[in-house]
């Protein structure tokens, strides 16, 4: 799906930006071509877009997507001809006028709409085409290089988003600052097609779903399974080793809950409809775990000794997003998120966010996640309305925030004005295969839900104070951070979280199976995931089906290992082999698995046994 | 809550049973007593039950348990007149006409009742006390020992159970065979009461509940959360060294597929409210996971290779119990169930259901659950209503299961007709901490639910099969297992399970505090849940608290210990103290962790270091 990236950019914004000008003109170049081959077709929007352009159209017969090689020849014979782009100001009469004499019934019915808002109408012209439109554009057509853009597909598109009003066909193209960027574009995204977690869990049997069960409900396979409770291991152990403690909460509530916290009936739409029960008690799926956690924290009553108190758990959670925008695992109705709930006191703040920082820093150079930044929201004094009202408490943790960013060597930007009513957060961002910007993770200071929900802790002084609350959740949901794995790391996942760790093949199953499978149950008593392959196939399948397997790790056992006790050793990543002691290996497994080694790049520097 | 033990027994069962008479007629004795004492007073039912006795009455001012011992004395007094119990039966007229004539509107209106419905009016006479009632008795009162009863409580009870009907005042009575009997009956309530599991959890934080989130949806602690994470890893090993491969799958489903299991709609009343989404499609909080580990089965053909196939999954159910029926853990309406689902030929049934059966042996061995037994329910092969119609499948299975069963070495009874519809089962049964016997888990075959899912393999002839299915849920549910074992330690568990594993206190905080911190961060990194006390307390009151909170491991260190590098370790269940090295103490600790040690037992064996 292509973003609108441009929304929001001002006047002078696009007019500095000539890739948005590139665009913008291609998409008039574009209707233009189409006007030329098809001229009884009729116009509807065709804005700039994040890699390019679209227009829609309404054709009078339906288009085929084979006609596209056409319309983009039409498009370099109109560059070629130096059209000018120039704007003018009709009146409302002459535009109506013009339009209607066109048979432009949409633009018509769009302009007039304007027009009974009071909107001023701009319009540009290039050769005899001219549309609506506010610009800028390049100077003359002939200033775009034809080798930056290629048209790209076919879509559907309800007029005005509207599903009641008329399906029209979206033209896609593709535009970029140079022909190398678009290639590059192209390169990436037929890998990422390569690579998508669709089609690399229907390869590799990571989850599956079906209709029975419902849209946007996972079913996880048993290798999709290890993936979730490798992962789930992981960020147990390093939120121990970060003094959280974890915490059960159930899935279901009473709605009195969620009208406490605010998110009923303001976050209504987002959630499964009531459950009523016992006489007109309404419970509600939860869509987040912190009210639970806010119950847990008021239990009993609480000292300032016990702070900060992190309370950490892998929650389910179940939203409801509207089926049209259910995609894969990134899109989901049913989560399992890496979530915690920070309590403490404003001293403590600095400490507990710079902690939570690092935790996430951890994990990215952990998964070989490079290239990300942080976004630092922070609060629009000038705007009371948007937010909460305690300077105090603005002006405090805003400030400790900032210092904690700015000291962690790691590219950040500050936006005012985007903080959330309720505090100032940090968004990790990263850039997907594709290199398309999306939020890996939110971190966000809370001093509104607490009073909220009347937490308070007795302080050195004796007397009942509020604490901050930090949500975080560095791992996201299991849904979408395992989606980015088993992309980033294209289906081939390092030795600890693989769901075959190690395939053991005897280079004969009469005389080396017995060894063979000796050595996969000493294994698996030792719970890791070993298998010993003494089917009938040959030797060389065994290993091409391991390898398209993606398993880590290939034992090969023949006379001469058997005699010695020892196994060759093949890595997926790597082209060398190594003969080794079987007990060698198994201390090196050890390792690797303890430390979470990620021997899936050729490069990781493996321990010694 | 008294159970009602005698249901369902025949008259001649009631006649071979002398508890069961004595029990009676203390229930007569009982009513006749009231009567003579308070005249006034009307009649409702008064059965024998577990453990003794009640009855019902409706008193025309409240009754004071205060006047308990006054009617035992009464009671005493009547069973020494040798009061002889008379059977007769009264035409319908002589016996409304007596009960109208006593003023007994309630036992008028129930003998209408019977009247009504053609049956038999049988009624007991001792003394001047009669009253409706089919027998048997004693012969005459004095054949009660004095010393073997006693009253015990008082609670409301509405007239035939309707809440619509009089609230009457149910006196509850204990009757044993001897006085010996009812001693240990008290003694081991007074036991059970003091380590009640609510009573526990209250004290050691393992679980709260709350109105906001709602009845029987336990939100679990930090302590309480350690346990289930603690179980389900332990489970998780014994399972994976089982050959079982985890799945995980959702909470909620569209409601095909329990239409399709056939739990719509005949399981409706047990199921939470559905869901209605994306235009009338109806969504269900899961009651069990069995469909949904049908569907993976289903997601892509079988072959005979992958059988047996065994999912696992600590799946998340919802029942809707009714809320007078909730009970801390034990009756919840959120529960995390120990599940798997095993496919197998009939070949592999044998064996795998043996299996199954040991992994229970493995699990009660560990937690030291003794006095177990099995009960093999089978069909009935004349009621060929109750059951599925495939008599192969029933003598196939029945005959090897039974041989399975007898292998065990466990004892087992076979019970005839109490399989379910679909197949033969063996349940384990146990005897909770009053010595009340539980089913603690059922182990069931299912040949019916293969074919409604359509589940086929491929065999080795190339034909299509249906497997068998094997359900089982060794350590049950989170909720009712941990409830059990909080109860089976008295709230002290095993170094591996506990929240707090190692608590390390210094003779001094000045002087050894740093030495106490270091060796718990030691302990920490490696992942053990150890603390140093470094609080203001004197060192005995640090002692006495970790005690009270059953930390199982008490590491003291002093001059000597800091200088030698040792602890002075003391252990909950044990007087001894030992000094150790620390390395010493932590080969053991990890050996201990490892092999699940039960060093909650005073006389459990520890590894050597």
């Amino acid at each position: 799906m292509a973003r609108q990236v441009y929304a929001g950019l001002t006047a002078q914004e696009k007019e500095n930006d000539p890739l948005y000008k590139r665009r913008h003109s291609l998409a008039h170049v574009l209707a233009e071509a189409v006007l030329r081959l098809y001229p009884d077709t009729k116009l509807g929007f065709g804005p700039p877009v994040d890699n390019g352009f679209y227009y829609d159209f309404q054709f009078s017969t339906p288009l085929d997507p084979e006609k596209l090689p056409e319309i983009e020849a039409e498009m370099r014979r109109i560059i070629s001809q130096k059209e000018e782009f120039t704007h003018y100001e009709p009146t409302p009469e002459e535009a109506i006028k013009s339009l209607e004499e066109a048979g432009e019934i949409l633009k018509a019915e769009y302009v007039r709409d304007l027009i009974k808002d009071g909107k001023e109408l701009h319009f540009y012209k290039n050769g005899n085409f001219t549309d609506l439109c506010a610009g800028p554009h390049v100077g003359n057509t002939s200033e775009i290089p034809t080798d930056c853009f290629q048209l790209d597909s076919v879509a559907g598109a309800y007029w005005r988003g509207d599903q009641s009003r008329e399906m029209l066909t979206r033209i896609y193209g593709l535009a970029f600052s140079n022909k190398k960027e678009l290639k590059e574009f192209l390169r990436k995204r037929e890998e990422a097609k390569k690579y998508d977690h669709r089609k690399l869990s229907r390869e590799l049997e990571f989850y599956t779903m079906t209709d029975m069960v419902g849209l946007g409900l996972p079913l996880w396979l048993p290798n999709g399974t290890v993936l979730r409770e490798e992962l789930e291991k992981f960020a147990k152990e390093t939120e121990q080793r970060g003094g959280y403690q974890r915490v059960a909460t159930p899935v279901i509530t009473n709605e009195k809950l969620f009208y406490t916290s605010g998110h009923l009936p303001y976050y209504k739409d987002s959630m499964f409809p009531p459950m009523q029960i016992d006489e007109g008690q309404n419970y509600y799926l939860k869509p987040m775990n912190c009210p639970m956690h806010h119950m847990i924290f008021s239990s009993r009553p609480r000292s300032y000794r016990e702070l900060p108190l992190r309370l950490a758990e892998y929650g389910q959670c179940y939203r409801y997003e509207a089926s049209g925008t259910l995609a894969g695992l990134l899109r989901v109705r049913g989560m399992c998120m890496n979530d915690a709930h920070i309590y403490c006191s404003p001293e403590q703040l600095a400490d507990e966010f710079r902690a939570v920082l690092d935790m996430h820093r951890f994990y990215y150079d952990k998964f070989r996640i490079e290239g990300y930044w942080m976004r630092l929201s922070l609060h629009d004094a000038n705007n009371t309305k948007k937010y909460v009202n305690n300077p105090e408490a603005w002006a405090q943790s805003e400030d400790a925030i900032r210092q904690v960013v700015r000291g962690m060597g790691v590219d950040f930007e500050e936006v005012p004005g985007e903080a959330a009513f309720y505090g100032p957060k940090v968004d990790f961002q990263i850039r997907n295969v594709v290199g398309r910007e999306e939020t890996a993770s939110t971190n966000q200071l809370d001093f509104a839900v607490p009073p909220r929900f009347g937490l308070v802790y007795t302080g050195k002084d004796g007397e009942e104070h509020t604490p901050y609350c930090i949500h975080r959740a560095p791992l996201g949901t299991h849904e979408r951070f395992l989606a980015f794995l088993m992309e980033h790391f294209k289906g081939a996942f390092p030795t600890w979280m693989s769901p075959i760790q190690v395939m053991i093949v005897p280079v004969s199953v009469d005389k080396f199976g017995d060894y063979a499978e000796k050595l996969a149950s000493v294994l698996r008593n030792d719970l890791y995931r070993a298998q010993a392959d003494l089917g009938d196939d040959t030797f060389n399948k065994k290993i091409r089906a391991a390898v398209t397997a993606k398993v880590p790790n290939i034992l090969v056992v023949g006379a001469k290992e058997m005699e010695e006790e020892t196994v060759t050793w093949r890595r997926y990543s790597v082209k060398e082999q190594r003969t080794l002691k079987f007990a060698q290996f198994q201390a090196i497994l050890d390792k690797m698995y303890r430390q979470r080694v990620m021997d899936n790049f050729a490069d990781t520097a493996l321990p010694e046994a």
